[in-house]
């Protein structure tokens, strides 16, 4: 198997049946993020959701370009429906292969594996993680590294990431984006997701999915979790160590009181800054904090303001909202 | 398949047809931590190795008892010998299971593995994890618990956690010795491997292994790596905060420059310490250290003594070396 996960463009979005936008986040994200490779979305009657993409049929898809099909939604229950199954079964036939950040393994289910098989398509688990990696080294890697950090999961550490990488590529900048979840890695084409590796080669998996590079290049590489989180702790970590990032931003939720699904508060920002940069030094005594990205989607716009300049005067690093003011301000704080 | 993985006693030590201390190391310890519990050594011809039990063939060892033969030892090359495959499946026969902790997973060996169906024995490769386990929650359980922590790996934090256990026990104390590693595992006959589990599920499964107890009860729980190791810190703190110990006691070699295998400085004993306590207290505000455990085994005994009291000033907790001075002024410590 390959070294990292590979999904190839054009894609064409799978929508389901599903009538609720937050189990087609997925889809969302992608079509946002890389709409210039969706050649459209395929929905099956029923469906309440629109990614805001041309409705194609197979045929269309492929006569467009279409190369792989990605499972942008969540079926209810989890299990696939019958009609899920056939449609998908026919992509195949129609010569598209299909990647899925499902937790059901798409293919775990016979006949699409052995169609797959039979067709030569692959179909892409991206959950899955029958991968080995080696052990991580901690030696420092030519190239330049940005880490997403946060004080908790879901605080916009992958947003924050693609706001960043499609930055530095408008200013010309060499860079590549790194996903380390289903999401990112459904939206960037490649990747690892980390928190499904054995626990033994986190660093190695995080070393893996940025490689030496070219003395200018950047890698943005999606954080995962928070360095005290009770449960994640322990991949935010080994992401850290394996990322070895020579400067990080740090993701923040303001309004949240609780992590996210957990009764435990949520630490507070300079802590993560603190304790990432005393960590990090292990294996890049260079690392500092280049800025914070504040979610203020729950705030007016002018608290919003008042907020950031408050995090500004406490951090002393810029502070964003990177939806609502971008992130030129991080990437002028860049080395 | 159940929560934890339980190896029956009373065992017999397969030790094959090596000719190397150093690969059976495993057989050593089970030899000697569990000496009452093991009814002999098997020993193939050519074997150089011997663990100081009597010698025993399976029947004598299925009349004496045996429940379980355990592979003790690597073989050379990692793969199984077809003489050992002989000898394995004789055990089957003879009304044994088996327990490895061998990279090489002896289940997935065709002919020991149908045998094993058919005569309705366990093969148990206590290396993989096939096992899934919750998420953690951080919540405090009840219950007393001593996490060995480290300054690197291979510095004693399994030595000590079983003798701090043993002693636990000699004064009529409640306790249980908790294994997270293959060896561990198989002189506990029990534990869970969390270098090996899934690592969005490492704070999980070391709460699944130190589950709820009686309020004086003590898990003394065998730590893994280092918190300030390239590779395997997040191992580490995911099982420090699923662990939740009240107090730990660090290991440490102190002639070791670089971590065992890689070129990176040891830390400073005092760092760790300071350390677990901060990210300790995430999930136990009470967290504190209760002694360390110096590896003086290549230092002579007067420079020994000399060296745990410098330790002692120093660090403010007892300082000891449990081969050659018992763990005593630890336990007396404990709260």
């Amino acid at each position: 198997m390959s070294e990292m996960l590979k999904i190839h463009p054009p894609y064409l979005l799978f929508v389901g049946d599903v009538d609720d936008e937050v189990v087609a986040k997925t889809g969302f994200g992608i079509a946002e993020w890389r709409r210039d490779d969706c050649v459209g979305q395929m929905r099956l009657p029923g469906c309440g959701v629109d990614l805001g993409l041309p409705d194609v049929t197979l045929e269309e898809a492929v006569k467009a370009g279409a190369r792989t099909l990605i499972v942008g939604v969540a079926p209810a229950g989890g299990a696939l429906p019958v009609s899920w199954i056939a449609a998908l079964l026919a992509a195949l036939e129609a010569g598209l292969d299909i990647a899925s950040g499902l937790h059901t393994r798409i293919a775990a289910i016979p006949n699409l594996r052995q169609t797959a098989d039979e067709l030569g398509r692959k179909i892409i688990d991206v959950r899955q993680s029958t991968r080995t990696f080696p052990v991580g080294t901690g030696l420092k890697r030519p190239g330049k590294r940005l880490l997403t950090v946060g004080t908790d999961s879901a605080v916009g550490k992958k947003y924050t990431a693609l706001s960043i990488h499609a930055a530095l590529r408008r200013r010309g900048l060499p860079a590549t984006f790194r996903a380390t979840g289903q999401t990112g890695i459904l939206i960037g084409g490649g990747g690892i997701a980390v928190d499904a590796v054995i626990a033994d080669f986190i660093s190695g998996a995080a070393e893996t999915l940025s490689p030496a590079a070219a003395a200018e290049h950047w890698d943005v590489i999606e954080g995962q979790g928070c360095l005290l989180h009770p449960a994640y702790a322990g991949v935010s970590l080994g992401l850290l160590f394996g990322s070895q990032p020579d400067v990080f931003v740090v993701c923040h939720e303001p309004t949240r009181r609780a992590l996210a699904s957990f009764t435990q508060p949520v630490p507070a920002i300079h802590d993560i800054i603190e304790l990432t940069i005393r960590m990090g030094r292990q294996t890049n005594p260079k690392i500092r904090c280049i800025g914070a990205s504040i979610n203020t989607a729950k705030l007016e716009i002018a608290r919003a303001r008042d907020l950031l300049s408050e995090f500004e005067h406490q951090l002393g690093v810029p502070c964003t909202d990177p939806i609502r003011f971008g992130v030129d301000t991080i990437l002028d704080a860049l080395p």
